[in-house]
């Protein structure tokens, strides 16, 4: 089953170690000699402490940030999920490429590299610039009559994004955030948290971009009958295989998130996720690959509730809580200040000997 | 009764004028005509609207940050309520101008320009470069004993404050960030919590920079003496004149803050507050004149107890939640790239009209 994508998978996964326990260890003996009361920067330590544990390396330099944003339709917008019309997704990744979006305010302030990638929209971009085009199909099926993708397909999506990962690597790229553009697509992530969790679709269903309370019914309902359709035959009470349910009920974006975040792990590369869809690309290659983790940071919490159920199932705690649901990488890019800082932090604070300064008497 | 400190206040207070609510308004409606579903900012939009509220123009120039660290010594940590000597005030300030503490890194990568203030520190500063000499005393009295200053004292450190406010203004600087550095003032920010929110000492009162569970019990006890010396005497019920909270129970630094906080309202100028310390003097600044309110944010839910007391009691809701308890303006500094990412968000990202993006059809 799924024979093209778990080879594209397993190669990657092979390749994958977990973060260094050695540097973990030398990294909090470090913080804990800087001139401040031990633990007295709470999180920016354990920050600090996995990019170490990441990186390998004592002073590290400046990290290279760059922020990918997955574009895709998702077939199950007929049915009436979003507050959206489906053609906003073309409309947004042109507003992308114009440079009117949150992502591009937020990655211009930051000095992060943007990096805007057609891997699904249902509309023809031949020609057009500044578009990474790496488009699988047109859309992903609707899930509520068929799977979303075949396994080709899946196959191509994952490839997109490990592909990318290995560039950015040759780059020199240290930091990624993973974000998404596509109406639908929290459709699409609440079905992967059900399944993948065994939460209830009711609570891990928000509104969206929108939804008014009968609209929000509207899309537990479908998203209980595609779970039905694709998941709960008789008899098989397990949780299914990481793959299929990417492959089944996922779209094209978060498959080719979920080969980002891989390559991410196997290069190096320390990815901070941004919201509930590409924190469900997140937990589909956690489960693939549990140490995938040690590489990811949540860079905040979405408003969207089956967000918290996700970051509760990978192990993670949200960095930044805005109360916001935009996606683009929003969230995650606002946060690379933070893990810059913890990093900086670490580098160029003076320790209690270097400044002369007396240590705690009790 | 405190005529000195009185007549510096009621000055300022009498200047202080709310944000504009006409600009929080005008606000509030282009934040929902730029390319987002609408609210999906989250905390974002909120910042945005209030920054253009209090500067009161809709195309602001990039902000000018500047953090102020105020430091101070204790005498009521002759009672040992401080895991760390009192000479580490002296040390750390020292490590300020030498560029090698928490706030120096932070404040150098988010590019805030750094004053030290020495309002009170029970050392010999003459002569040394960088620092802002405006000592009132070489620390306070011991409030276990005696008021901590005299009215004349409080009046002068007011005045620290409030006429670096005015400097600043002249400079043409946007946004503060106050911090602190006092070994001892956790031990009278709680004394402060307390009578003015009316809390137990025991819900009001951490760890400081690291007590352990018998050192925070006899903290707990010297400040319920504290309290009961000034403030519980027979027959006053009603909550304390907040500037003879001050005076008995405050420190240089906290008055200072205090002092810069009015200030800041009165000239315009946005204020981070950072963690317990700073926020207690906000709260001081909010009893003393609640149009203060509209001026402040606060940059940090900091791990002390009482901090959340007093954000409830100004009513501010923390930006950032990472687990902090530094103070010297480490998680006011750490929230200015949010704001100014909600600044820039507001002024560049494009509008539904211009990007040619289709609204909501529900």
């Amino acid at each position: 089953m799924n024979t093209a994508s778990r080879s594209v998978v397993s190669k990657i996964v092979a390749a994958i170690e977990s973060p260094s326990e050695l540097w973990l260890t030398r990294a909090r003996a470090h913080l804990d000699v800087l001139t401040k009361p031990p633990g007295s920067l709470g999180m920016l330590e354990d920050i600090a402490a996995q990019m170490v544990s990441i990186r390998q390396e004592d002073f590290a330099e400046p990290l290279r940030k760059a922020v990918y944003i997955f574009a895709a339709d998702h077939g199950v917008t007929a049915e009436g999920v979003s507050a959206y019309p489906s053609e906003v997704t073309r409309q947004m990744v042109l507003n992308f490429l114009a440079q009117g979006a949150a992502i591009n305010v937020l990655a211009r302030l930051h000095r992060v590299e943007m990096n805007v990638v057609d891997v699904g929209v249902d509309a023809h971009f031949d020609g057009v610039d500044g578009l990474l085009h790496c488009k699988v199909r047109k859309g992903t099926r609707n899930m509520l009559d068929e799977a979303a993708m075949s396994d080709a397909e899946l196959a191509q999506a994952l490839e997109v994004g490990s592909r990318l990962a290995e560039e950015a690597r040759a780059k020199g790229q240290s930091l990624f955030a993973v974000g998404e553009m596509g109406i639908g697509n929290t459709t699409s992530a609440s079905a992967i948290t059900s399944v993948l969790t065994n939460k209830p679709v009711a609570l891990v269903t928000g509104k969206g971009t929108g939804l008014d309370a009968a609209a929000l019914e509207h899309k537990r309902k479908i998203i209980e009958a595609v779970i039905q359709k694709h998941f709960r035959t008789a008899g098989t009470d397990s949780t299914p295989d990481p793959l299929e349910v990417l492959r089944c009920v996922g779209g094209l974006e978060i498959a080719a998130m979920t080969g980002l975040i891989l390559g991410a792990a196997r290069s190096g590369i320390a990815v901070v996720a941004d919201g509930f869809i590409s924190t469900a690309a997140a937990a589909i290659a956690y489960a693939i690959e549990p140490r995938v983790r040690g590489y990811l940071f949540a860079g905040h919490q979405s408003e969207e509730p089956g967000h918290r159920v996700l970051l509760e199932y990978v192990g993670l705690k949200p960095i930044l809580s805005l109360n916001m649901r935009l996606g683009e990488g929003t969230g995650a890019v606002l946060a690379m200040p933070i893990v810059e800082s913890a990093m900086c932090l670490y580098n160029e604070m003076a320790t209690f000997a270097s400044a002369g300064v007396s240590e705690a008497k009790l």
